[in-house]
């Protein structure tokens, strides 16, 4: 198996200069765009880990899918999808355009930056909790209490992150946060500095395949319900406007991150890791994408 | 198994008069709103069926998988995702918004109207050809050679199918479209009258998750890689601007219709077919929508 | 005068090679770039004519004042603007863009095509004498009695119009056009594509001036308040969505068409026509533009 | 003549229950719905004053135009149109809509607040300064020096401006704003909590009217140009997104606010200033509309 992903990340190195690093902050503009990962993680407690699998990358959007979990855990599907719709978009992440429409009341989905910030905003705790509960939920998903945010990231996106300020501020206008919106601001911009490798996020993948249980563990964490809500907005939403092609030549349902990583899950059978920092024009992993796609065919993997 | 059929049957019955019957042209109003069927077919070859299962209904945007199947056998892949797109929309399936943007370039998806109508051009045949070979084709998948379309659904889809005509234009003037446009127009509305039972459309269900094989015939009619994308484009796109809240809730991939059809696909186990005429505010089953969902939780078939 | 008239008409020659001539059907990209005419009347009767003032050009969108005028006598005020819009748009002249918005409901302005096409359905007659009606206004109001249209243009405008067919079917299907749409495309086509000098339009421009009221003549050809409504759209609307810049810069009333013509009107003062076949990225004349900014400073027109 | 404006104020004085006294923030709910006043003074040195002309009321997106001539003598022309575009736009005044399209390069104008935040932070001065500036610039053009701001008003405008500070960040994130947001927002809510009378405004018009110059002064504030590029705006974008139907009813250049003012000017003419503070759909005084449409017939005001 390792073997066979040691293939996989050879024959799609060549892609790593048809994409960019992340540069918005000069933060992850310094990451080494070489380094490329894969961890798969299966029900049966297999593990396969190849090539820079434990190097540390910051989760930024793949974060999405925690605070999610938390934000339903805390106050239940209804509550959520009041505040925030599950349908997928075709503008790119960082959009706002549809929350100014007369017609639209919801930011599209929780995969995109405008739903995102309203899921953390949903997340519950005063001052520091809702951060550190977050934190923690990680560290106990990815049995990693070592898992911590990156300073200088987070100061970067904080400091330069007047695209997602504009974003909350009109959702803040628009009646979709609550609270203080600099506040919760600062809880996305720090969520999305943590730092994981390949293997954290297999992990988290393993845990929605499994159902929101822990291997090994005999009490889940959470509703198996909220496996499967996460799961399906991860095919449809999770790879930006591009998911609708990813679902049709990958069918793993994924989120990535522009810190390079792309998690995925097969429902009931394993999680997958990958990293890779150069980035397409959808913000995806470009190299990332072909090691998904290549797991997809040679594994079987796709679910449609 | 049929017994559980009725039971979901009655539970959701009281949506009927949450919905109402499509009215955009005569001929749609006058169907009987009280009608409800399921037909479940596996790949083990068992079938149930239940409540007005052998009631027909026009197929409507049922037949947009179908022609999308038929485009690609034609085409490839390749060919036809260049005059489409596989993203999701928020929009209607109706909508040419997008299409008039300076910075799209193509139709969404195949499964609304716009991309359905490029999809339709896609088929080869001249004149009479290019739908008698999509007929042919439904009969084939369906093994029911009786299958025909509705003269009088087909004559007041062509009268006032107004927005279509738009939409086709816009199509043909931004080069998505080749060919004479009301040509294609006239295959399309055609194809939208073709009249189908649940039986029906549970067979093309069971043809998709049985990877493009006919049971209990030796011969592939096209390559399984089309099941899979057929099956991930309708996971993503087949309910409309309500498809992220339907896989999130349901997790069948699906295809609905204004008549009131709804066709779900269960990768390698089976094919779905649910009726209902009343409608609701995206142009989804009212009822058929309760159905599946019932269905997934019942027979959990959620994918997701 | 016109010692200042061929001096503008120099000092601006140098623009041609910064435009394009129309050529989105053949018979238009066979002008002459070279043509640079201007004509200026004033309600005194003096006339100033220079350089290719007596080349015909087609009229193109300049001729939707003309309809405007018309289905205003033919319907009143209250009735045109209850299917047609007052307000500029930041869209360019052939959009359909906001015609599909679930909030928008009617076409921006009569000054863009789709606006322009809902003004000719507006017209009174039937069959050949909608359009018979208008080319005898246009007869009129330029005292020309030889004004006739461009079979070619007229023909290859029919042939390749499919994006302003899009826009007519849209509005036929959202209830802002009345009776068959092919019929009335046939008459914007043919409205469009009547061959006009910068004497015909300076004489348009001097009627709006005159407040409807031919020169030298007793009665008034339709209601004062036509020519200041008429005047009003031009200056929010006339340029397309340049119309803003032209107004802070130039200041002149006036409404161009991409058969290179721009027609201005100083309200009780003068009317003026300009002609130049090639075209900036609006679809004005780009030496137009800077004859009118030129006649506008040394001769103090500008009305803000 | 104060017969006649009293008889225009009377017959429009029913308008008053037709619209809605801006309640966006507290302070602005508690002015009395019930004052109308006009102003009107014209280069010959007449006044003419009714009603309620000396009831102060917060000068609101009147002042937009203010500052646009403030960033105009401090930047120049094509420093300022840079940053702002000058084309009407058919979305509300507070829209951020076409801020985040693909390619929208500038703000559409400014007399939206989009447009004006830019305005405003094109004005020279450091802290306090631009503030000063600005309000020094209105004391001088209105030869009131006693004019100051509501810091009531303000507080709340900063309070609850959750809109416009998302528009200023979407802005700092696209590059039309240098500098700190929040110290501009400081500004732009207290030059738009400015306390004027209509004497006040109907004297900026007449500022206008008489090209940038004081009556009764013999050296110019600014030049002439931008008296014309100011007027030019007000006609095309000053009464929002019923800017056009202003100018085909109405033809008087105007601007106005939700404190319920409108500034009138006809050039080389008069200055007018109405207020009544209850407002329309589009955020226009409904009495003051009413009151500048009768203003046009009777005193034949209509520029076009």
């Amino acid at each position: 198996m390792e073997d066979l992903l040691s293939k996989i990340i050879e024959k799609n190195r060549y892609l790593i200069s048809k994409g960019a690093v992340a540069d918005y902050i000069p933060a992850l503009s310094k990451v080494n765009p070489n380094n490329i990962g894969i961890c798969i993680m299966d029900v049966d407690g297999n593990n396969y880990k190849t090539g820079n699998y434990d190097v540390k990358f910051t989760i930024q959007s793949i974060s999405k899918i925690m605070s999610l979990m938390l934000a339903l855990i805390d106050n239940g599907e209804d509550k959520v999808f009041k505040k925030i719709d599950y349908e997928p978009t075709e503008e790119p992440f960082n959009t706002l355009f549809k929350l100014d429409f007369p017609h639209t009341v919801k930011p599209s989905n929780p995969m995109i930056n405008s739903g995102a910030i309203v899921t953390t905003s949903l997340i519950k705790g005063k001052g520091e909790e809702r951060f550190n509960r977050l934190l923690n939920f990680i560290r106990t998903v990815t049995e990693n209490p070592n898992i911590s945010y990156n300073e200088e990231v987070y100061l970067s996106e904080k400091d330069t992150g007047h695209k997602n300020r504009a974003m909350a501020y009109l959702m803040k206008a628009r009646g979709f946060i609550d609270g203080d919106v600099e506040e919760i601001l600062d809880v996305y911009f720090k969520q999305c500095s943590i730092e994981v490798t390949t293997v954290d996020i297999a992990k988290i993948g393993l845990f929605l395949a499994n159902r929101c249980k822990l291997l090994e563990q005999d009490t889940k964490v959470c509703d198996a319900r909220i496996a499967s809500i996460v799961t399906a907005i991860m095919a449809t939403c999770g790879m930006y406007n591009f998911s609708g092609e990813y679902a049709a030549t990958v069918g793993i349902p994924s989120k990535s991150g522009v810190g390079g990583g792309i998690l995925g899950t097969i429902p009931h059978k394993m999680g997958i890791g990958v990293f890779s920092p150069t980035l397409d024009q959808y913000g995806n992993s470009i190299v990332g994408y072909g090691i998904m796609s290549d797991l997809s065919k040679e594994l079987n993997l796709n679910i449609f």
